[in-house]
């Protein structure tokens, strides 16, 4: 159940309003990578979390963004109001000017409405988490990007503040992802087939127009790495040699003994 | 530029075609997060990416994605021929049968169609990882979901090989962000305010309908965490109480001392 | 500034999960006039709302939906949960069962993402009260409908709750638009075109192969209504008989006299 | 079965062709509250109605907003010509420009595609009516900000026709959903519980940033309203004092005594 | 301007309603290849047209979509109705049973909305007529197997009827295209690079799992074709051999030159 | 199975960052007809397709879109760069700008996400190259428009290579459908209704508002065609002399005798 009190969680401030600010704002309204879709994110994963202290953390994360949501919409409709009636501020955003008349939508800067296609919610906890810590990082640097580009201090005031709660959340979810202390690269409960798992496929080769190159470096050298040479290639030279073929259940060894689930 | 060669990348087997999973099969085909996703989110970032190594391990995994893509979707179009000239069949997934004359397309198993809104690209090499890193976690428990779902052993052993792939990449994705040296929960050049980054705000709290109760864990205790008792009930007991006032500058620190680029 | 409770807003009881039936309810979760719908599209008209009053009853409104979500969502967790586990249930929706693991999402009953398209929001306080007003009696409808699929006692009584709370919205919205105190059919500033606005083109003829007749009634005749017979037909007939021409000026008699703001 | 005759609804003229207004008018072809919509929304009500009088008039307007939608087509026409041969005119719809060759698309003003979702079609005739007439209430509001953005004399002429058409048509659904005699507040068979339909929950309190207060009116007092403090802000004090319980039957008086149809 | 008369263009009857025809039938009114979909293409491109004569034809045959549209709705509807009321078939389509109370809307057999992108106007004659024979082929087929999946053959009589209309326009749209005398292969005004036009990239090459072999046919032999040997495998063993260089201006000789034009 | 080499397909080299240009591009980059578009129409018809000679083809054409696709995109991240630190330049596409960091993305010009709903895809081959004939047409006038719109000659430079090949594959789908042999008109099993498929129904009559009239051309005289005047007008003067009646089987002359599939 939710509760709203009307103070906001940061006061937000506006010299002058700048219209084309308040446009590329609405990125964290309703853009792809903003408040609503933080949101939704966390607070449904919440609600179908079967683990009740990491629930808690989900509902906790998620209601606060909907208070940034609250936040960063009045910051952009200051900036935006002017758009009802100065013509040449309504061709900033003719869609906020002429069908919201001046009033935030749930649009990013480009006036796409926003869409449940944003999200991630597996409903697999440790990978949601990973999910979250990747969309705190994105929100992060759209927060950044912004305050580059506004010159109004107040402004940037309150995007400091948003931007700053996005690490204390990126904080939150890895030490939760941390502390259900599943090995490194484990994700669910079928195990990936030994061999197959370290061969690197080197799927991209030559020298580019600008001198990019054929590169080794810790994700393809080293450790269990195995190199594969561009198995595509392999084949086009000579055919069959660059295709994997099934291993008689040697691969998954079985439905019972890979992990899978009896039904 | 690109080359491909008519081999599989794995040799994929039906014994008795199953329309219905068929129908499931798509996910990983046009679904959010299946292999067009991968195969346009790695290719993308690794066209924007200005780092040369790690714009090589981008494209490397992004043309095996593409190659993954094709064994889908062969797969896929086997579960699913029946559909075009069985009635009965055609109505697990009418769009397949109607509009698709039982050839697979660009939809996931609900016969959405997909939509770039389903990638991550910010152009920020470590945020990107990290998306990345999150979406072959989700890519494979979606597999591993496939193969509980699959009755047909050569179905499971192409499912296999795909789900194992996934790792594969969510290693090399781990030690490329690793190899990048940043410090933990460092985004971007702007950093977060100090004090506030380590309050967690407990917005949800009291009792749920099945004895969920207000944690505490590692993600807000411990370490620098500094618990914040429900801002909004704060301000709805006192007034002010629960709102962050801008600290006349002193949060931010000015734009020249807080990171900010100058233009 | 939001917070959150764990307690329901309706505590909800499932006595035999129903996975066709869960499938249903995602129409008042992420459906076009379901819970979210609801809470956005007022949630947003308040953040616009200029009239301190009217915003608070939006506001209220508002948040109540937020918390019917958490309820509908819930009831239909409950129902949807047979689906990561069980093969024949998860052929219900194959979106929630292989990329939600069972988990709600903000999808439709045929699995189409929640957009921002579903909303109607003007930032005209008695445009948006009237949209408000047809939105509730949308879902109302909508739930009574779900109630007539249900077979579980316990779901009907959650839902002939959500149900009623359309209705108190529903008054609330109808008693905030009168107290406005605009005379009827009064929209904006500028008035519509004397003559032109009574007119009632007869724009479908003849009769249906059901025996459908061209009808009278309140909506065409009586009062100052003035029927015009089929302009199409008549320009068939006499060219130029049924178009309308510009009266130099005369329909619109200038900018200032029409209500036209002045910038 | 349509015809269409080669003259216009209304003559459109226009003086200096302006891009900007043309990409603006798009709203009303293309958008959410434009001419298709109405088009679509009326017309598809009026196949699915099973009422013979009212569905006359469904198709009447419906058949007269697609002589609209060619009026603003032709007129939006006229203005965007220029983005095919203009460079600097181009930049102001590129989409226009590039791929339409300056013709007119089902697009807003923003470039959006239209979608079927912005309908509001739900087969149950006085909803569908309600649905009417706040469509029509929004459109007259758009076109009133165009002519409010418009500088041309003619342009204005046709869009006051549109305009004034939009509260002819909202006249027409309002008194067929009166002649519908239904009473006040009744929607479907259902009736609403009796007692919490006349709670009005307080669900957003305290005092904005900007002095806004917890208001009370008539939309929340006097008749037979019921003040509910708070819920979850209850529940936050005293756990369960805010959340509904079921009755044990007593709300829903079992199925059939609730108006709910047997099948 | 547009006329509507009651009588469908085709008498509808239905034996038995089959709701899960029904669902498929709506491909066909709200689906990527539908009437809408022809009746919007067809006369938004006529709304563009400078051409009076071929203008004329676009606005006949749209017109007659239309028609068409509503003939395929009828149909639709008739064997939809069921879902309102009954529980099993509600389950073939529970959008058109929930939301729709068993009435037809504007979604395909999967239940997307429908959208503006399937629509191909590019405002250039020639090319919208391509696009045009194009489409008429694609709905041909889709009737085609609608019959094939239907088992009424009041239904059948319908869908024949419109099966054969979409002959008789690929017929029109064919006859259109060849009286405007333009070469083969010369759209617009800028003619391709000689020698490079017809020059074959054999980008696909090797033998398939199905013995799939690297073909040769009209496509890429005899005439002026040109073959060349896989570009990318080229540069694969000696870098550069397969890349493109601009060539110092010589493959466009000048703006002037080439035919674009001057602004 | 895919393999990458560095080296593009065609060398790109820009003089001077055009970002209102650079958006432009996106068009065919991440745009209805552009490459992503053509790659993926194309591969998925090539893997739906039981022809073994033009899969090939589909497969040849479908992998050098995708080469061409690295091509616009690289030149497109050329023009657009500026946007990540120049705050005028970010105004041109903020969702590049802001959400991008300066990259590309599967964007349109005006920010709309691609969708495989640009796609056409039947599985059936002769209708799959009408739609690829046409798209291929779509595209080299799209590219003609870019060509026209740019004043850098390295850029018209690249968009004149990638124009051609659109011609050259034009030409290579044409001849695959006449290798066919098929009859012209001749789509799928079912033929059309005799003497119904030649008549033209004049459903748009009169006289345009700039003269345009009712005109006759191949594609309504001459011939087979039989001209039947406006059905609707036809029925609005004289009901039922319009409608189109079921002929008791003699249209479709039972299931077995028009070519219908038996199941």
């Amino acid at each position: 159940m939710y509760h709203h009190v009307k103070e906001l969680m940061y006061t937000v401030r506006v010299g002058t309003p700048d219209p084309r600010f308040g446009n590329m704002l609405l990125e964290q309204f309703g853009g792809a990578n903003g408040e609503l879709a933080a949101a939704m994110q966390y607070s449904i994963q919440g609600l179908n979390c079967d683990d009740p202290e990491r629930k808690d953390m989900l509902m906790d994360i998620g209601t606060e963004e909907l208070s940034h949501l609250e936040v960063v919409g009045t910051l952009a409709r200051m900036h935006l109001k002017p758009l009802k009636s100065n013509r040449a501020a309504a061709h900033e955003d003719p869609l906020i000017a002429v069908a919201g008349g001046g009033g935030v939508a749930l649009i990013n800067s480009m006036g796409n409405a926003w869409t449940a296609d944003y999200l991630k919610v597996t409903g697999e906890l440790d990978v949601d988490l990973r999910s979250n810590i990747a969309a705190e990082a994105r929100a992060k640097i759209v927060y950044e990007r912004l305050i580059d580009f506004s010159e109004d201090p107040d402004t940037i005031d309150a995007l400091q503040f948003l931007m700053t709660r996005e690490i204390t959340h990126m904080k939150a979810f890895t030490a939760a992802l941390e502390s259900l202390g599943k090995p490194a690269f484990s994700i669910g409960r079928i195990p990936p087939t030994p061999g197959l798992v370290d061969q690197y496929f080197n799927d991209s080769t030559g020298t580019g127009d600008r001198g990019e190159s054929d590169a080794r470096g810790p994700w393809n050298q080293g450790g269990d790495w195995e190199m594969v040479t561009a198995p595509a290639f392999e084949a086009f030279q000579s055919p069959k040699a660059g295709t994997r073929e099934p291993s008689n259940g040697k691969e998954t060894n079985g439905k019972q003994t890979n992990g899978k689930k009896d039904f």
